[in-house]
């Protein structure tokens, strides 16, 4: 009998009516045979109403609280799924909820951010081998020392596909308010196509490049493990098959693009007149690492006076701690106070094949130029090109990559 | 050092306001020198509201998916309690939330109304130990199997006591929005008292006769264990002392009568030309109770013709089973149909010594008489007498018998 992992997210169960409307599915796919396990978020708004309340109660919840910001943010899944469980129950198969914990998905102490360290899903199986339809809760999982752990950003995503590792299942379907993968967001660029299938490293290429869809961490968990995904939208009941995320075939040396996907949000830090030596560079790395600042994009531009340009591209959230970081770092080692450019976007180009096709950059820049958009910064990866521009051309530049590629016509 | 729990209901922490006045509260309790366990009931309305959307997603939920309406409800005081745990940490003391699981509060299998079998306090008392509050669910418990348990009506006072036996704390002072213990409901008879003591069986008397303020089952466990209990106000912040429960020492021989307490919500059934045998009386017994109707006055009154008449009071909830199994038995053993009288309340006298004082009915039945409320029956145990009355006759029944036994200068 094949086993199904199906995760739904927040909108999905969002009232009684779509919950009717979800275990109406679920219990039509384990009366045609599959055994199904159930993942899911907690209901739409459920999630921001408990963290209003605890800002309501103190200051910062989440930075000095978090042990109990997991003790209360756990109970949004635990309405979602006992809820679930009671209307797939009205339609005729049993069913039974889990909570982290009785799941046995082990995770690391870390609150607010904890990681999946293992899943005994002992207890999943035997409630399966009952002929139970088994849901689990999203997002949580249980220490060793048997607290409440909530696995932060992506972490219902993420429940599902390493359960669906776990339990060797078949497939892992995500159920969401869209149609799958497309091949930039369609509410941005005309002619955007819904892909039949997209492989696991450019999925976290786009995932990480700002399309929403599904989170990076779960995609590479499913990548490691090779659990096949099937991205596809819980409102639609006409058999439509969405996006598989897979390993994919490609033909040896294919040029395949598979999409764009963009993000605002993102600073450009110039530090000229720094001092030209590895020493120095890694003296500024170290100290924004240590400040928990990640770095997107770097760029290294000699001068024949012995010092050099650094360019380094940040979130906007995190510029207050990286300013303060080169300006230290500055007055230290010597060196002009930082330039600061906001209100870029990067916009990623995601294909295989890409390190070995010079042609990319090039009809790109020739697009880009024509156009009139002005690129500040390049960064490739053997699956992508990202550009950072300005975000007044952050939906120009999607869509002219997209047309220029020849997206539209991939699907 | 002495250990004190303290329970708040779900008024007491209603909003972020409460729970910040009620985290103050603690937060001194600990300060002057104190152990402190906190058990909480869930924000009042949240527990109606969860019942709501079990409602709007599935039929008679608690009947029919009790284990996953346990996994619903008990979010509730989750939710609380983290709240509670964030704001006491923000008065500058430690603390920490525990669910029933985690403070291991061993129940039995029966969802929606577990009873607590034992509790395994080890780290409840390994976070007293390092200075911490220990705030724990009220209402849930966890089964041997792990399952999600609740323990029904009067839970999160329960559970306060229950903890309290197990941890051989000093006291249990349970917040709730009245003052303590009147010798009637305020509300209703003019010059009802404040009671400084009450016993504990007198206690257990008024409660089931309808007082409110403590539910009877938490009562019982702590005149079974010893442990004192204070009911005060958590909107009273000058040092008042409520209203102690516990084992009270009377000089011997002394009538001692404590309160009056009400409730309405009754029904008389009558059964005439019922057989005049043992047998034929434990046939309609063991039939109701086969049925789970609570019988509460029982009266039987011989005819001469081999026959009697069978009287019972039961709740009008329980109305329909009650009549339907009174007439299956009637038919089958002969008699006239049930009578039914609806409307009626049962009006309880409490307080020690009542069986050696002969006296105590008759003044009740005269002053009664005189005022012309139709008592329909009356049922005594030894720490009470309670009048069934017409609902129209409550509250002067309560206020007679108030007045005549001179109940508000008792306290």
């Amino acid at each position: 009998m094949s086993l199904i992992v199906q995760k739904f997210g927040g909108t999905s169960v969002g009232d009684a009516g779509r919950i009717k409307t979800v275990a109406a599915r679920v219990a039509r796919e384990r009366q045609a045979g599959s055994e199904v396990v159930v993942v899911v978020s907690a209901m739409a708004d459920a999630t921001d109403d408990l963290i209003g309340l605890a800002r309501s109660v103190s200051r910062e919840p989440r930075r000095r609280h978090p042990r109990e910001m997991d003790m209360l943010l756990t109970t949004g899944e635990r309405v979602a799924m006992a809820l679930l469980a009671m209307a797939i129950r009205d339609c005729g198969v049993e069913a039974i909820s889990l909570t982290g914990s009785q799941a046995a998905i082990i995770t690391d102490t870390t609150h607010t951010g904890a990681r999946i360290e293992e899943i005994r899903a002992t207890r999943v199986r035997e409630e399966l081998a009952r002929g139970a339809v088994v849901i689990v809760a999203g997002f949580q999982g249980v220490s060793r020392a048997r607290e409440v752990t909530t696995l932060g950003r992506g972490g219902s995503d993420t429940t599902a596909v390493a359960l669906a590792a776990a339990l060797g299942a078949h497939r892992c379907d995500v159920f969401t308010d869209v149609d799958g993968v497309y091949s930039a967001d369609p509410n941005r660029v005309p002619g955007a196509a819904l892909l039949a299938e997209v492989d696991y490293q450019e999925m976290v290429e786009l995932a990480t490049s700002g399309a929403q869809v599904m989170h990076p961490r779960a995609v590479e968990i499913a990548a490691r493990y090779g659990v096949p995904i099937r991205v596809l939208s819980s409102f639609r009941d006409d058999g439509h098959t969405g996006t598989l995320i897979t390993r994919r075939r490609r033909m040896m040396e294919e040029l395949a693009l598979t999409g764009v996907a963009s993000e605002p949000g993102h600073v450009r830090l110039t530090l000229r007149g720094f001092p030209s030596t590895m020493s120095a560079l890694a003296r500024v790395l170290n100290a924004l690492s240590d400040a928990r600042v990640s770095l997107d994009m770097l760029v290294i531009a000699d001068r024949q006076d012995g010092r050099r340009q650094v360019q380094l591209t940040v979130k906007e959230d995190a510029l207050p701690e990286a300013l303060e970081v080169c300006e230290a770092v500055c007055t230290e080692l010597g060196g002009d106070p930082a330039e600061v450019r906001t209100g870029l976007s990067r916009v990623a180009l995601v294909g295989s094949g890409m390190h070995e096709a010079p042609g990319v950059y090039a009809r790109a820049f020739t697009a880009l130029t024509a156009a009139g958009v002005e690129v500040l910064s390049v960064s490739a990866s053997s699956i992508s090109i990202a550009f950072l521009v300005d975000t007044a051309h952050e939906d120009r530049t999607m869509r002219l990559l997209h047309e220029t590629f020849g997206l539209g016509q991939v699907a």
